[in-house]
């Protein structure tokens, strides 16, 4: 073993490019007999698809959906915090990020009374200024992506809200990739809002009236990559939490992480787990040895 | 739990029809998330493809091409009787038979005047005999296909010797679908009869001299299910299991199975293992659960 | 493997005698080197020097002195069935009974109230009649010995409430060594009755007001086998779960036992778990085996 | 998580002194509830003794007389360095260092004619000299009892060698307890020599004839911490390993140690292993904490 746990040369190779050049050449070459890859659910079924007739393994952390289920036993000043840092954190851009927020009605009206005005009080601007709370999305394509589904909210009739307040030089200059934090109300679980990835600052909050409805709801998307139950009561958060289709659930929290938790996706949101000990299976080709020693 | 052990009904069902129907609409459907099929290479690959745009997990356990590495150290008398099994057994029809004996040459002329006279000694007919060693193959169409083999080898210039003893009755009636024990040798690696899966009773020898070269020989085909090494050396048994590409090796012994071993392939021979508990992943989703209890 | 799951004979051996003689000679045995053990703490302390001198391995599972944390959020209509089976079962002679209650002050004196009429309802007889609850103890010694606590809680100015109906041929006949499952008050966390193992059906009872105040006073004896907590609040459940010193905590249940979880007991409750896989390390000696191959 | 991986203050202490005084209130202090102890066989029962009224596991590494089994089909001039360095390292003063070796009756005259003139050649003297092979032993005490089995063997009757090339300063000084590489011969199985530790550089040497008598001879000690075998063959290798008792076998090659092996001895030689996974059960209480979600 290397003292100073360097690995040897040769072993990890940071390779640059685009997709259909370096990725697709990369994923088919011969040589190549597993592959791990984290991002979009429409990249990671391109791999199966293209790694369909190769012996290749594969583990796959792609897009996410993610609901959060919001019980009125809460106590709201306690969980408002940490439930708008899993809504807006990075501008949305985080897989985890949740973005469905089912909220039982007999703490409906009270919940957005409180939830808008924090939003409202997150401050959009440079990122590298301390003050600011949410910066730009990543790119103009992103960015346009994003309004997109403003548009379809509009056609569908949901009443849309946006919130924060934009840092004044910003708003002087009209530079970079903004999208103030949005919040959109009245939408239908079947509607392209509440079942495609938008990856921005936009969250859609609908409310719910029993644990069964919430739970069956959570699960009508194709998505399965983590969710969130906001509880006090110990047998509502297990059950709950049995009943999520997703690879993580967080109860009273958001995107706590220990290294030995496994970590991954059901659905189209990924196959596999990462994480010690679950992600041997996928980097390691057991061989069983027998030997007769009569 | 049920003290009887019993499954609850519905748990396990058996659907029997063919693939086209029963097969694909069973990969293909929406409930299904896991398939762990055991067959062809061929049925693999097609099950593969025909999923790959489905968020469904595979275990594969496809086809073999076997190699058995003899190194010129052995007692042959000690051997050939378990050799003669893992070439023969079922008429070669278990997906780990022995296919291709890689004999050093210092022993090769010996284990050929050892070999082939047991094969000869083998007695083919009714399988409900006692005194039979080898039936007959499955079908007709099978038949045919491997008899095809024996054509190829033809006019490639290899040495076919057909050897056993067919039944007396057999050989009268000309009933069943009987292929004798069959011997080939002069055969090139690259040609089909060293690389395609026969799954009948045909055995392919060839010399080779040193250990590297056995490796790289056994090594050189798609598939890489099971191999097995003959010798009494202690470091060449341990170097040379560790080099197989394959996912099972057994030393001095064949088809030695003990349920806690993982049981699958390499490269064209599978994904992911059987034996627990080397199948957990495959049929099981973690899930984590974090509860923040502040 | 033996194909009817028959163990060879010779390999489980019943040996009936009593401690001085067979089991202590067991013990000591030169052949013996591992002991698991059941029973009593005094017995196992015994076994523990008995062997101390010797290369004998111990995994002990010994006696308890179980609370129970009951909280001022339960609903007692559904949890006293259960409370009732886990601190009389068996007349208490089951090393996993509840023997001592803390019961939240906010809800003591209702506790009390639906608590001892549900304890009076318990019918006192002969097991082998369906209707009976409630059988005698084992022996007239031990009834002897569970009739001493008595004694001593009325010397320490105790409230001994007996109760249970006792059969109306039992009680004629006076036959049997029964002892009505009995409820104590007013007891010192420090007294005999809170710290030793009775193994009968006697239950303590005492207040307490806080989370932590109640941890500290569960814990406060040398037993550490099970302890059992009631409460609907998610975090609380939890966080008295983590500091329960216990082998097994039970959460709005009791004696509920998946094969796969570890039991066993700290502190004077024992050393060691069984359950696989956590029984698999007392049961066997790991041997590293490191060949060079070079 | 720390991520200087710095361990929080108090948590690792160092405690320095003699065993009566600092040892003793260490082990059995009550706020100790696991003892892991590596040192001589002597102190590890005094350990268990001590703690045999107490809640406390322990783990104990203690002594060996380590054998090694070399077959008559090893390569002499490969073994020898390997096996010098197993028997005289750090004087011996190694609780892995074999001390007993059994030769097998072909090879044994061959053996010693090359064994004893690569004793010979070690340089013994001052351990920062950079062609010293050898240093002397721990301290004069030590130095005294090594050389009372040098009494026991001399009124035995064996056969005495000492061998190796003393520093010419060193022997005109006269200072530091050295002892010389000393071989014995002649010597019974049964005798002090062959069954207490000696700890120093001084190993007994053997003929034996048949592979069961070598595994019985060398399992005929109380001690089971580790054991070499040299040979060439296969089914001798493994069948020799697994029949050694001891807890580290080391074939044709001494003191390789991947830290995922476990380690630790059987018999009179330690209870317990270490090395994770194998450790982790000394240093857990496993705790079983089932809720009730109904």
């Amino acid at each position: 073993m290397n003292k100073n746990r360097k690995l040897p040369p040769g072993v990890v190779n940071f390779v640059f490019g685009l997709g259909p050049r370096v990725g697709q050449t990369l994923i088919t070459h011969p040589n190549v007999n597993v592959i791990s890859f984290t991002g979009s659910t429409m990249t990671g079924y391109h791999i199966k698809k293209a790694t369909a007739g190769l012996s290749v393994k594969l583990s796959l952390e792609m897009g996410g959906k993610n609901a959060a289920i919001i019980f009125d036993d809460v106590v709201l000043s306690k969980l408002l915090p940490v439930l708008i840092r899993s809504c807006f954190s990075n501008s949305g851009q985080i897989c985890l990020c949740t973005s469905r927020l089912y909220v039982q009605r007999g703490i409906y009206d009270e919940f957005l009374a409180k939830f808008i005005p924090e939003v409202k009080k997150l401050k959009v601007g440079d990122p590298f200024n301390e003050t600011t709370n949410m910066g730009p999305v990543v790119s103009k394509e992103h960015k346009n992506k994003i309004e997109k589904y403003f548009e379809i909210a509009k056609q569908d009739g949901n009443e849309i809200i946006a919130a924060g307040e934009m840092d004044a030089n910003i708003k002087a200059t009209n530079k970079g990739y903004y999208i103030m934090p949005t919040v959109i109300l009245n939408v239908d679980d079947k509607s392209k809002l509440m079942t495609e990835e938008i990856f921005g600052p936009v969250v859609c909050i609908v409310p719910f009236d029993t644990e069964d409805e919430a739970i069956e709801r959570a699960n009508s998307t194709q998505y399965g990559l983590c969710g969130c139950i906001w509880t006090e009561n110990l047998g509502r958060a297990h059950r709950v939490a049995a009943q999520m289709e997703c690879g993580t659930v967080w109860t009273n929290c958001w995107a706590l992480r220990d290294l030995r938790m496994p970590f991954g996706g059901v659905k189209d949101s990924g196959i596999g787990r990462e994480g010690y000990p679950y992600s041997e299976e996928v980097f390691t080709e057991y061989k069983a040895v027998c030997m007769n020693l009569a």
